[in-house]
């Protein structure tokens, strides 16, 4: 197989694996529900990945490598404005009924990684990704004086993963939506991060 | 039955819930598992429990009730002490294997309240009364000339509610503890909620 044509296999049955887990969720998920969405059969899935375990993780690791393509910790762009793109990216809000489902997915695969290490890897390596994207921002804000001398990136990184997650969480499980913590953010950075004299209106719309 | 020993099987069974929960997770449990841990047999639990599912609903009403009487709303307590007392229950971080099990376990319910209404309507009452309790300290606090007279209640509560289930999914699915969620709070609190002048440490150790 060519390399362009083992990216588009991997593309196919990535998407695929997406599909399912927004329609079957995490719980129920079988290698046939991903077949059935993919240009893929059931066995030819089994020959790239030998279990269903092994398919997700791979799954995970491709969302992962998007996000961190997306989202570098390294970037010349404006501080505040990749604040924004990561907070509407994390915490976009648009009525998308697949985005929700596949958070909804996202959860039930959090929920397994005190039982399984391979996930709970992964998701440790998502987070310290985030955890580095705010931290680099934050830092490059204080540097050019868009931010507070004292902001402290470390800390804010941790806050402001926490309340990603939190964000998440709760409108899965409540009838809480994510506008409230796109706000919450933009009151944070408004208050707390910009520096005196910055005029600059913080909004994650 | 009289009444005292309904609440003596009640709470027999709740407590055995919390520990089948602890030990063998959400997704695999049975009413065995429950029994086996209770002095009631599992043809009584059905007695009293037409399904498994039946039984969790009663178990989340037991927890929310139990929480709801710890943490009023209502209180002439110290705001900011109260304050504390909620952080500490909530994000309680003393190392009790049994606590962190049941952390998951409730995080695998919430990931499935979207596919489950009465799951739903537990958890947003339980988040309601969450948020109720810091909007009722803000607002105390506010009054008292603890906290800034500027402080939201509202948007605080929703804030703090999101940060309690960020940092619970994030210890759970990633190497995070909850340290950092309540010296994060600590520190939002004494930055931003604490009125001028007011000389009061802040510490949710």
């Amino acid at each position: 197989m060519t390399a362009s044509k083992a990216d588009e296999t991997t593309e196919d049955i990535v998407e695929a694996t997406y599909c399912a887990l927004c329609e079957c969720g995490y719980a129920g998920l079988t290698m046939q529900d991903i077949a059935d969405r993919s240009e893929a059969s059931k066995s030819s899935l089994h020959y790239h990945y030998d279990t269903k375990h092994d398919l997700l993780l791979a799954f995970l690791d491709h969302l992962f490598e998007s996000f961190a393509d997306r989202f570098e910790t390294d970037s010349d762009a404006d501080p505040l404005d990749r604040f924004g793109a990561l907070v509407d990216e994390v915490l976009d809000d648009s009525d998308d009924e697949a985005r929700r489902d596949f958070r909804t997915a996202m959860l039930e695969i959090k929920a397994q990684a005190p039982y399984d290490e391979a996930f709970r890897e992964r998701l440790t390596e998502f987070d310290d990704h985030v955890r580095e994207c705010v931290r680099s921002v934050v830092a490059d804000g204080v540097e050019s004086g868009v931010f507070r001398a004292d902001a402290d990136p470390e800390a804010t990184a941790e806050f402001v993963a926490t309340v990603f997650d939190g964000a998440h969480t709760r409108a899965i499980s409540t009838d809480s939506g994510l506008a409230h913590a796109r706000r919450a953010l933009a009151d944070y950075v408004e208050r707390d991060l910009l520096a005196d004299g910055v005029d600059r209106e913080v909004e994650f719309a």
